[in-house]
């Protein structure tokens, strides 16, 4: 099967005009045969929004109308997508990904990892544990940009079955090494497909950075944007690589097992609570 | 403070060569102004025994002559080691790195991680939880080879409060991508300084790469072999650094935190235990 990555501008406040954009660039990619395209994070909304109350004015329902526009479109053409959005739940937004497929809604994940101060700080922290969802044949985890900083969330995803983390992203100037090397080795300690979509342009102070990347199992870069314009990135995949978690490296003599070699009664530094200063402003309360 | 990689070539079972050969290592990174030097996986008494007999033969007790006498080429210099031995407990052995001092034996790790199926078939598996140790000022974290290819290990020493991670190793070919990109995730997504010392030269069926590599908390390479030839590295490397686990893009505006963004409450899949198949020669019985 073929998945895109659609990388692009998305204007601040605009959802009527960014709606149109996913929508046209489903119909693209599906005309060139993708059955999963990913878009960036926001994607729907914008993200540098200069307030809250300017985030909740923006802040879209899970299941509102761009969701039907979007989940129409995934329908007429048979294909499945990943976007972001600021989503509103009563007074909290979130930061949220959704996976659409023909049937509609098919999942929606809050981003659990949330930068330490500046961006994002109007969003609720994630309140969902990691999951899972079946796009069709493809058992699809969804990650949110900062997400892939750390091990723990494409880990738990694989745990869960996963054969491939779509991570919608707004990587500004300094995730260079995250584009450049951290999704490698996201894939290869995991033995799945990662699709990183970033978005365009810039918003605010923001400057986003492009350099969208599909990596295979194996670690290997599919296909890379190297620049920061508009473009969409095309790989094959076969979910059953990513159910393989054994390389063999000589028949009968030497093979290592990505899941199965590990000893998680050794983990428990990994889920101690921490207490951590963070600062006052980090967090929502409504 | 300066640290030094000697990637050298080891001869199997010939312990009194290879320990001559880590005193003369030691000595030329202490002339060089080195204070921890790290050597390869196994570095004491080589790697690929044919049989459970035969590394029993060589296997070295942690407290044994060989230590002894690099403890005291530790003690004449003022330096620190890591090396990596076949470890002789009982009946038991253990693939095993060693962290000696002035002072003596600081520390032992015992491989948690171990292949599938081949290569250390005759070890058992580590037993011990990981463990952070002083070596003077800098609080060293022990992984040997194949952990790295697992984020929980390095990510465990981290929040025991490792400054560094030393990796003694004997990657085979397949493991580029480790020591091409692995590392400096690792390196990046905890914050540390991680130094990864592999052997060169070959051993029954298996050749090593080289490519020994030193990245810094920010995840950059430092340093890096290129080749498979003997060769030492050497980096400078300030503790303080890899204690800020803080990234301040624009002050008082965006920071992210490597360890106090974590969500360890939501990790619970991490720590499950999995009941995957193992084949049966996996493990040692004795």
């Amino acid at each position: 099967m073929k998945i895109a990555a659609v990388q692009t501008d998305i204007h601040l406040g605009d959802i009527d005009r960014n709606v149109a954009r996913l929508a046209e660039g489903l119909k693209e990619t599906a005309r060139n045969g993708a059955t999963l395209t990913v878009f960036p994070e926001c994607a729907l909304t914008g993200y540098c929004f200069p307030s809250l109350d300017e985030a909740r004015k923006f802040a879209q329902p899970v299941n509102g109308s761009a969701t039907e526009v979007l989940t129409a479109v995934c329908r007429e053409l048979g294909v499945y997508t990943v976007f972001g959005t600021v989503e509103a739940d009563g007074d909290r937004v979130f930061n949220t990904a959704i996976l659409l497929g023909p049937s509609g809604l098919l999942g929606t994940y809050r981003k659990i990892h949330l930068p330490y101060l500046g961006v994002d700080k109007f969003a609720t922290f994630g309140d969902r544990p990691f999951a899972v969802q079946n796009a069709g044949d493809l058992r699809v985890g969804m990650n949110i940009c900062y997400d892939s900083a750390f091990p723990e969330a494409a880990r738990s995803l694989t745990l869960l079955g996963a054969d491939l983390i779509a991570l919608p992203t707004n990587w500004p100037p300094g995730a260079e090494c995250v584009a450049g090397y951290v999704l490698n080795a996201r894939a290869m300690e995991n033995a799945v497909y990662f699709a990183a979509c970033n978005r365009v342009g810039t918003e605010a102070s923001f400057r986003f950075i492009g350099r969208s990347r599909i990596c295979g199992p194996d670690g290997s870069t599919l296909v890379t944007s190297n620049g920061d314009e508009e473009e969409i990135l095309y790989a094959e995949i076969d979910p059953a690589l990513a159910r393989h978690k054994r390389v063999v490296r000589k028949v009968g003599e030497h093979a290592i097992d990505r899941l199965a070699d590990r000893r998680p009664e050794m983990y428990a530094p990994l889920v101690e609570p921490h207490s951590l200063p963070r600062p006052g402003d980090r967090q929502v309360t409504v």
